[in-house]
């Protein structure tokens, strides 16, 4: 019995990573449509994204099959409370792809001229926010876990950035208004994007520390 | 036994209706302030915030001993996975309220001007989506919760009207740039408002039928 329910949160877990995966893909894609302005890729993210949300309630089910049929304790109930946590950052994740493609999507039917934001090295941050996130969880690594905490600084530095560069550029030449609000935008989906990282973060700690380390980015702060 | 484990169910659920009553407050100061540029307002929204997140991490730890010590079965447990849910999106709803807050600061420093987009109706129906939500909730109301479900489409087309206008603006009147940038940001958080609403909504149809209608507005339909 017991061998059993370690398999089920092994399936459970390998099914999350299945589904991190479909994230990254999907932010990757938005990336590189808004790199290259190639609106295929942007439909391709679009069309991912209902396998997104079925993977979602998926694993949302097989979590409450978990909880309903075993009734685990202490870390295991730890374990499976963040996987339902993480699978709806994730399923967020995904969204803000969504956005930012269709964002791109948008900017297509203007001029491609250069801003005053790099989206690529700010989206390079926030996915390896997310990575380092889903390591730390592979790993029951609190210390990796930590080290996601203290980049999404960065990343809200990034974005502040962005928004006072590309609204002075639109004082200035108003006639980029479209093609810099919807840049704007997308760095702010890519804000949130590590925001959702910051969560899965917090929820790795949660799980093996059986810490609450929301709002005390400082860390081990038990509840 | 059994008597005590439902009167925690209630204290749980008591405890969840006064976080949506500091969430709802947050967000009905912080059009108050939008209304009135009063920034005195935007620092109570501020001051709030802690107290918000506090009895989030307080909400939480009482399900996690509720699951933990009483291993509860099916609508009992889809009970408290869902108000960990709820618990969630209201803390996000006062984090939409802090950045609404944060916005009308900045405006204080430009000139008061009319902008072509109702926030106070936005904020007033985003307001009616969380208040209804969690009517539902209170009520173990389906039909209730899925009047939620419909509103949120208008919701999204108030806010995609005010991005359009708001952008026509900036191109026509540049100078009108910081005011237009802080209103559109300001529906953007009002249209996540109306999300995290649904959300609730979904949760308690979750609840009470066992239907996961995540990403199936359309509702009764099971995983």
């Amino acid at each position: 019995m017991r061998i059993k329910f370690q398999q089920s949160l092994d399936d459970l877990k390998e099914r999350l990573l299945i589904m991190a995966g479909l994230a990254e893909q999907a932010i990757q894609r938005s990336i590189e449509a808004y790199i290259t302005r190639d609106t295929s890729i942007c439909e391709l993210v679009l069309q991912a994204e209902p396998s997104i949300n079925k993977l979602e309630r998926e694993i949302d089910q097989m979590a409450l099959d978990l909880l309903a049929m075993e009734q685990p304790m202490a870390i295991d109930l730890r374990f499976i409370l963040s996987v339902i946590r993480i699978n709806a950052d994730l399923e967020r994740v995904g969204d803000q792809a969504v956005n930012i493609a269709m964002r791109v999507r948008e900017m297509g039917a203007f001029a491609n001229v250069d801003l005053p934001v790099d989206i690529p090295r700010l989206a390079s941050l926030a996915s390896a926010m997310v990575r380092k996130s889903l390591q730390a969880f592979i790993e029951g690594n609190v210390e990796l876990a930590q080290s996601v905490l203290a980049l999404d600084d960065q990343v809200d530095r990034m974005n502040d950035a962005a928004y006072q560069a590309l609204s002075t550029l639109i004082k200035e030449r108003p006639e980029l208004t479209p093609q810099s609000l919807n840049a704007l935008i997308i760095a702010r989906n890519l804000e949130r994007v590590g925001d959702h990282a910051t969560n899965i973060a917090e929820d790795v700690i949660f799980w093996v520390r059986g810490a609450d380390v929301r709002h005390n980015p400082a860390g081990a702060q038990a509840v």
